[in-house]
């Protein structure tokens, strides 16, 4: 029973690896170089461990850490979906749901099924655990854009009400960081890197 | 106080993205693309909360977690060893050291400290979290190298025993991944990709 789940595991530690391939739209701090979905994951894994202190409540960690870790392993099949994207919605779709049901599916059944219901609580964005780890996943391309000049925001013309908007979810994880990240979007705007 | 934080920790942040920029000698898996650090602590973090269960021992997985995650950031400043390099020692360097301090330092002084202390006792491989994170560092390129035909193990002429006492690690972590990992090298050793 050990061997055959380990058997199993191994082949999605296989598959997985195709995360390293998947590009997204947002590029490396002071940098051209965009950054793939593996080290997006990584860096929300470290951020979440580093920040878990600013979560408006007591949150499980080990939950967060799952949930960055595996967020965009659907994209190995549906693809990034740029968060800005006007003709396709980001969250939810039919085609990623497939994704994970093939992914998670590689893995012995019970814990195939934890997987997707991660997934799934990650999407929703309603537990105080989804919430924190979807304002990382705000945070960090914030970061990088100012890094970058106004990066996506300048490259795409994102207009500031709109990345505004699509912040303002880190503020449903920790009002430290949002007062923190409302400053810098103010700021950007100031600068010309981000249109009012 | 929680501002004063907030902005270190966002330093530090900024900081260890230069991990993405770290090569490894090890490929990802079926290619020719070289794995960098980001990307390979990613893909160890994952392959912790997948494989926590074949530990011998009942292990702290947050714990593990935060060793895998961070375990390279040192490589910024000092640069990746090659793990069957000759010459040069991989672990504990001074020089690794100075880069815990000077990297972790970026941190608010307590949470530092923490790093400090979780990248050393990764480094001693003494505790049983320890002993669990270095297996899967030991089991992540031993996959990959397999799917490589021999990958780093060929391409420097290492041979079977300096492998096998290398991957020994994994069975101070879990004896169930130890005995799927020995079988492979043996098949390795058939198959004419691992020379004994």
């Amino acid at each position: 029973m050990q061997t055959d789940n380990l058997l199993k595991q191994v082949r999605f530690i296989k598959e997985i690896d195709k995360l390293k391939y998947i590009q997204r739209k947002t590029r490396l701090f002071n940098s051209e170089r965009p950054e793939n979905d593996a080290e997006h994951s990584w860096h929300l894994a470290v951020m979440t461990i580093v920040l878990a202190e600013h979560s408006d409540r007591p949150i499980d960690i080990l939950k967060v850490l799952k949930m960055v870790l595996i967020h965009d392993i659907v994209e190995i099949d549906a693809g990034d979906t740029f968060i800005y994207d006007n003709t396709k919605s980001h969250t939810n779709s039919e085609e990623e749901l497939v994704a994970a049901k093939r992914i998670f599916g590689l893995l012995p059944t019970e814990q195939g099924e934890e997987y997707i219901a991660i997934w799934k609580e990650f999407e929703e964005g309603l537990s105080k655990e989804a919430k924190f780890a979807r304002s990382m996943d705000r945070f960090e391309p914030l970061l990088q854009n100012i890094s970058n000049n106004g990066g996506t925001w300048k490259e795409f013309n994102v207009p500031y009400q709109k990345v505004y908007d699509k912040k303002s979810a880190i503020k449903e994880g920790s009002s430290t960081i949002w007062s923190y990240a409302e400053n810098l979007l103010n700021e950007s705007v100031s600068k010309g890197i981000l249109k009012k």
